[in-house]
């Protein structure tokens, strides 16, 4: 298995690249949650393909159709699903990649655990247009997030070798993480943000691609949402987050950096500001023992460069074993890091959606 | 919930460091696998605290007593529960810490969690004592996996900023996974070793803890396990990595290193060798689209510094919102590092079990 | 949570009566199953609305659309989702029910349940609508358990105080079980069809309305599939049929009737026939210790009369407590029975399949 | 799997009859509930084997030693495991069964399911003794429903053809469950009782054994627990009352019998009482939609008769394919019918606790 993910809520992603639609359904959503179609729209604009992101005809392209689960504006409790069609399809394109595996795609590894039998155009259901019903499942989330005094916010950390300045870990406002929403690129610096729109020309120009990573915030975070031992809230959000395409790595807070660092240095000091209990530094990014501390989670997700490159490869002919040249046609981004900042943030709303009614069921009010 | 994990079968732990004792339950275990008490013990014994593992008396300390599971030397295929008694217990240490929570610990977190009700004494159930059944486990785990033709090995990638030399991605060789598990410290490089026992040594004489790397290896993994989208191998994986105390980051392959690169370098070419799809680089970690390529799994996974120090810190007491000095009492390992292979490992049997049984039933032969 | 099923592969269901359509997705399901349209058809035929079952209005109107999980004429192993469009709906019929909950039904269940935001039209997610999708899914199941040699059938046991022959629990031909998948009512003994017709018709006189029990068997079924103590084979086919709407009891082989017994009666004596271990009676309807015995699975489903009568009834007005007369306007069936078969099975097909595939894993060939 | 059951809270039952010992863990379990080790070992003991239930001997016999999860009289909230040796063990005895399996036990079922591997002495974990670890569990489960104001209880139903007086299933006094809980059988009609016994005699005197019915209610249940479609509160019971060992069905309300009922006799008619909605009658069994009215819960189990009789009987040898008498030796009860209440009890219990968590979570006070 692998498309329904969730404790106390589950979410169901379906459908193939170029197949008869795509979409999820979300059960055991909570019940009441006013229906925003406008910030729906607008989380799905963040990732959809293309730049013009103001145009009619891109929304209406991946336009979620909700077939139940709301009502009078409201969501019902019973199970939110939608439906986005498949319209600009080129199948033509990737017939010739059944025996030609794409280099660091899914192609030969989906090929062998379906036994030959998954669509393979478009990528099927490893393609990354997957990532629109996820990135609506978020914005749905996110909706009830905000209802409980949570928001969830991310940025462009790197792409390439070039860095954005990071979040201030222990105070990261709300107004920092709409404006970043609201951006074209979400990008706290805009020198870094110029150096990495030329980093990509220069990819694109040289037919190849770039990777990057996500940093991603949740702020408003209860204390106490996550268990210890084998279900820790990192395990939780981690296991989602490597479900984004192309995710390779995870880390939370000071991450890979803290293994460098010293006890007295990586302990993060408790005080009491405004009679609530916090941290003056936020190493272990609001998470200890596997359970909320309160602090904002700082989460941050490693992504690969696109596999897909319009430049010429060698890969195996899996009918023959020879080793041949390949040349994939078809539209490809040079970056997909620019469009992953709302697929990371909804991965992670989902999770925390997740971790909060584990703690407080659905009769909460 | 959090002390339950698995999707085709089930692995619980219980137990508080100074209770009545530890253990776990495998439940849809395979049956007839035979146990091999001997490699379980040495299992124990790599994790178990001090240095003189070869001493009887250490054994009998962490000896893992099985209620349930095995007959005549092979798994029964029902639940295999197991006990590990706690001995040596010096539960006074521990009583000042309930209003002083440790900086970098749960206490504070565990608190609220369980509404100030969960055993205080030795970290309770968030010790690291906890990790004992979860080594028991994965050595069940890697009998079954041998019997599958698969291995799972580890080494210290770093502790501090001292760096092991990585495994070779795309070939590592059963022997060197058994002989890094029989040394004392299983580092690749003797430099290496020399230099990060001198900082361990440095960190323990300065009151003060270290961080670091292990680096983890899956060899002889089918092809097609895992799937694709929510439930991706990665995920898996992760999600038990994470439960590993002190875990902050995980990394697959390249892991953050590959949102650097470009494509036309990230990307694994593929071969043929002696009949078998292999990539020439193994950027990937083994895993495309969520599902194993026949590659060896590599993963990181990084520790933070124990947060238990003998220095002298600042913590809040919740009792009365101040700020006062802590001095944390008892014995405490300056680098838990050395001691987190095999609980690394473990985590990832555990999660390689899981996938395997998936794929192919309990009814497999 | 609530529309999520299942351990091995999962089944989802949504959708509301009178809302954007109804559907479900198998996620998990088996690749390389060849799509039967006219089959699964077939299926939505036997359980539609109405008498004229060959006519194409009716097959357009629960016309299953499917979006993905298809793929040159077979299954590809990722999520098949399924769309049906609600066409004949008029939603005026139920406005007045809000405040006044329909007896036997869950219109105050589902207003606590859902704090009162569920979709009230027509039963909203409630209605038995929604078992259509189930039968879809029933459908897709029992091509695999075909596949595997397997087959689902039931027929009518009784309607009222009208009992069809039972089944012989010992050995249940394939050609029964087709013979009454394709009548229009799947009933055994033609006497007892008329007397259960004139039964309905004299209920449908009393605006009044009747129940049933649907005997569900499958045959071919392989010995070990389940498993003992807490996740029984009884214990997760019931938990499904329970989901059948209007199922109030569930009893396997001898059920109720075993309670009265002798063990030296209940007891199935073991022989072993053309090289088979089967039993001379089937008591324990095909399952021993949770786990399947090769020997026909027989349960029956006790469905209760349904709810919607036509008949005045008295029910307590919400918003001001007293209790008042209500008419319940719309069509509703005098006796649901007739097309319950179907979903009965759907619900036993679904079970089998995640029992199988938990046996077996998704790499059998 | 089979021996882990729960969404919302994890119960693993883990042991074999004559093996190192048998238990359970509770994970998840509510944190603060008061442990009251007299009421505990007081439903060990209306399981327990024998007559003498006072006797000292006896309770030391099943004395279930909790290994962690309280601390200081109360649950920490983290897994609670409980572990209880097995002492008089007489494994001699059933050494011959091997190859012939006993009829309407799971010999041949485990021997299939786990390859022949499982543990055949006592019956392994198909034991009836399986059931003290799940009475713990419930005993559990029922200070924490107390703790809500709920109460689990049930009486013998009926012993081969006699019944007792059934539950006024709209009103059950928690005194009448208090009493029933604390009688040597828990019986309401005393004639009943004596013909119940004088049946038992008889059976024992013939070598034979009987069956019965167990009827179970749990009351002060709030309205609003369960979900509709495929995870109703009626499924989610059964799916735990099929692992009852020997149950072979289960039906809630007017169960079997609403299906000879009209609707306008099963529909049952809502009314004000004391400003808390409640139905004049409760053919439903406190479930409709699947989820819980407010009404009792009314359910009741089939048990058939112990398969263990004295009485030679007629069997399969496996090894070589002919049909041999076989003589069981060993004690066994002729009716565990007068042991089963407290065991379907804790079923219920369970059941309920998940049903509750899934609610309200366990961060709700």
């Amino acid at each position: 298995m692998g498309s329904v993910w969730g404790n106390n809520f589950k979410l169901t992603i379906f459908g193939e690249s170029h197949g008869g639609g795509i979409g999820c359904v979300l059960d055991g959503f909570p019940a009441g949650v006013a229906y925003d179609e406008e910030f729906i729209l607008s989380e799905m604009d963040r990732r959809a393909p293309g730049k013009n992101r103001q145009s009619t005809a891109r929304r209406e392209k991946d336009l979620p159709k909700v077939l139940s689960g709301v009502f009078e504006g409201k969501t019902t409790g019973t199970p939110i699903s939608c439906v986005i069609e498949n319209t600009d399809t080129r199948s033509g394109d990737y017939r010739n990649l059944i025996d030609h595996p794409r280099p660091g795609h899914a192609d030969y590894t989906g090929r062998i655990r379906f036994h030959g039998c998954n669509d393979p155009r478009g990528g099927g259901h490893f393609s990354g247009r997957l990532t629109a019903p996820l990135v609506f499942a978020g914005a749905m989330c996110k909706l009830f997030l905000r209802s409980k005094g949570m928001a969830v916010g991310s940025h462009i950390a790197s792409i390439g070798q070039i860095m954005d300045t990071p979040f201030d870990d222990v105070c990261i406002p709300a107004e920092q993480l709409e404006t970043l929403r609201t951006q074209q690129y979400p990008i706290i610096n805009p020198r870094a943000q110029q150096a990495m729109l030329d980093q990509i020309d220069q990819a694109r120009e040289a037919l190849d691609s770039l990777g990057g990573i996500i940093e991603c915030a949740v702020i408003g975070v209860p204390a106490g949402l996550g268990s210890p031992m084998l279900c820790p809230a990192e395990g939780r959000i981690s296991s989602l987050l490597f479900a984004v395409p192309a995710v390779k790595g995870v880390e939370f807070g000071a991450g890979f950096s803290i293994s460098a660092m010293h006890g007295s240095e990586a302990n993060d000091r408790m005080i009491l500001e405004d009679g609530v209990v916090k941290t003056e530094t936020n190493n272990n990014g609001g998470i200890l023992g596997g359970i909320t501390s309160g602090m904002p989670i700082v989460v941050r997700a490693a992504i690969k460069p696109t596999p897909s490159i319009s430049r010429e490869q060698m890969t195996l002919n899996l009918a023959d074993g020879k080793v041949e040249p390949l040349v994939i046609k078809g539209r490809h981004d040079p970056c997909i890091v620019t469009r992953a900042a709302p697929v990371v943030e909804a991965a992670v709303a989902v999770a925390m959606t997740d971790l909060y009614l584990e703690a407080y069921g659905y009769a909460q009010d």
